[in-house]
């Protein structure tokens, strides 16, 4: 195999690689749901204290997106962090 | 193998990530429903403060759509990024 | 390997492209059972206020609905996309 | 590898990818188990009003369906959709 | 295969492995998720005493925020610990 068939070829396996990466937003979807599922469920219970815990849901959600963010992150570097592919 | 070979063969691997890539979805999918049905729950429960919360729900549903988004753009990048394969 | 088999060769690789791709519809459908489900026990309990969150089972089943549809758009685009294999 | 040989090794590959496609079944079936059971708790434990949310269980029905046909389509397309393979 | 090919190829296959990388991330995701998701239930449902558990709050926020970024300092060891592949 020459040099320009395998740069092709690894082109073709950057591809893969990308999208395995997007795998890692599978988690941040499911804890994003549970977590302002969860919130909703005692908001909606004890509606006068759902102020109190404003703050720490988005300090929650931030952390939680973050996981998805990193995977995205991630895919895009594999696509884009080697032009010569 | 030959140029015009590997350049197939690279496309071939393509379709491969691409159809990865949509496995991001899933946690976009199973986190939406989580969301909403704990919502409906809540609000069936308790309908008058339901407004209350409509708020927070529509960013939750952003911020969770948003993943999936992600994991679809990402496969639209990989089939349609390099014209050439 | 020359063109015509590698062709071929591609072609094959779609179609594990092409399945590879239905994995995404898995989150919407778990997540529109769980949607639904959650609706069910809700409106059922509290029968009288099931209309006032009609609105919002709609706008939730959409979405979530929409992720699967990504997914199958995804994988026709890799059977269809490209005529030549 | 001679076009011959290409063709019959492509034609293995198909059946892999068809194999795969099932896989998106998963999600329809963990879907509808989740929402006819949380229908059937819902109603046993209020008979009177399950009638009111008849309408609602076929409509998640058929949505939640919609999304294992899709990949039971793409599965069939993927094993007849190229027949010289 | 020449040594140049092989390295070319090599480079491809750590993007598979930085895409793999990725999918421990999904855990964390999901852990989150859970872990606040649980927390606002009980603090909506007793707000006097949420402040007692926020220290405890932070720290398995914490613990299981470190292993999403375990996986993504591995994502990143891939895919830039060898720069000549």
């Amino acid at each position: 195999m020459d040099a320009q068939s395998a740069t092709l070829i690894a082109g073709g396996l950057k591809y893969i690689g990308a999208g395995l990466a997007t795998l890692g937003m599978i988690g941040a979807g499911i804890g994003l749901g549970i977590l302002f599922g969860n919130y909703y469920v005692g908001a909606l219970r004890n509606p006068s204290a759902a102020k109190t815990q404003q703050t720490n849901l988005f300090i929650g959600m931030a952390l939680t997106e973050a996981l998805g963010i990193f995977a995205f992150v991630i895919a895009l570097l594999i696509l884009f962090g080697n032009p010569q592919l």
